[in-house]
């Protein structure tokens, strides 16, 4: 199994039972979101930014407007964090202590470049896709003014873990004979209906994409 | 209006007419959360966490093992950046590049300080109300022991910034003549049918508060 290595940047301490190092499990969480957060210092400041994302092999793409303070500064390889985070359910215990939630998240480390050329195009691709699978296809293609206008990050990934928790709560022994409700209350995220562009043309039909994502897991 | 003051750490540079910086939008969007991501530095190398939250007044409260990276480090009133976002909708214009979502973000900038005594018990009740309102007083209340191993951060909010977007895809004007679909895509977060833990005993109904959540919106 293709596994990160650990050291004490990337190391869960607490509850290390829920900690996973291999690619698979990472790459797999990575791979069910398009949201995650950025986490970069400038100065000892820290400063943390919401950016959707895609991932081809060990990179994962970010994109955004070339003039933007985080391109700018993580084009120049300083070290950065990146954190996507699924929320499944609420766990609920009998006492306070051990409620919880299920979750999958992965922290990934690493330093990014910025990506030119032929490889910048398959990124906003990868991007897009990761998004809404096909989008991009049923889209009008960015021209050179639009690509000059965003800025592309490769983030090589050096290190990550995954931590997960799944199932009911635990509770100390004794607290299993209090009359409380405990179990777990899932969360589910899902598109709703399509809600046309005020400005759509009559006649132009919902797309695969869209109609395809309606209704289902986000 | 109160306002977050202003400057080069929390000044929103891209499409600033989506920034706020009154602490009544940037409230709103924390309060309907419950879950954010930390940053913060240690010997120049950015960490994330995910974390839950609560708030009350300009301080937000974040909870943790007393033996945490993130407790035991913040305690030490280092700089921090929080971030909450509520993605609403994707939203699909003609062309790829004005491709956006809409979203509600707040990042907020401060140091933090340990909680201790009353306090210390107030901002665990806080972040449990935040996460899901009542079930505090359903539940067998923490013991000495627990408050100990429980570290408790009040983040004080120095400054703050809030980002939304809402609306349908703005695209340039000649692309609203190609037949491609355009419109928003929204983005639902609700609670599913409560799961009874197995070890559940006999006879104990689902409690108050995981009825009026399930089916409604997280």
């Amino acid at each position: 199994m293709d596994k990160f290595s650990i050291d004490s940047r990337n190391k869960i301490k607490r509850i290390p039972k829920r900690g996973h190092y291999d690619k698979a499990t990472v790459y797999e969480i990575l791979d069910q979101g398009f949201l995650g957060h950025a986490s970069f210092v400038i100065d000892g400041q820290p400063f943390i930014i919401p950016t959707s994302y895609g991932r081809k092999g060990d990179t994962l793409y970010i994109h955004g407007s070339s003039a933007s303070r985080m391109i700018r500064h993580l084009k120049e390889g300083f070290p950065m964090a990146f954190c996507v985070t699924h929320i499944d359910a609420l766990v609920l215990a009998r006492s306070i202590f051990h409620h919880s939630m299920n979750y999958r998240s992965a922290i990934i480390y690493g330093k990014a470049r910025l990506v030119e050329g032929d490889e910048k195009w398959e990124a906003l691709k990868i991007v897009s896709d990761s998004i809404l699978q096909g989008r991009w296809d049923e889209s009008r293609e960015p021209n050179p003014i639009e690509m000059k206008a965003t800025g592309v990050l490769a983030l090589t990934i050096e290190q990550a873990s995954a931590k997960i928790r799944t199932g009911p709560p635990g509770d100390d022994k004794p607290d299993y004979e209090l009359p409380i409700w405990a179990g777990v209350l899932p969360i589910h995220t899902t598109y709703g209906n399509p809600i046309p562009d005020p400005l759509l043309k009559e006649g132009i039909p919902v797309s695969n994409t869209v109609k395809e994502a309606s209704g289902n897991k986000v």
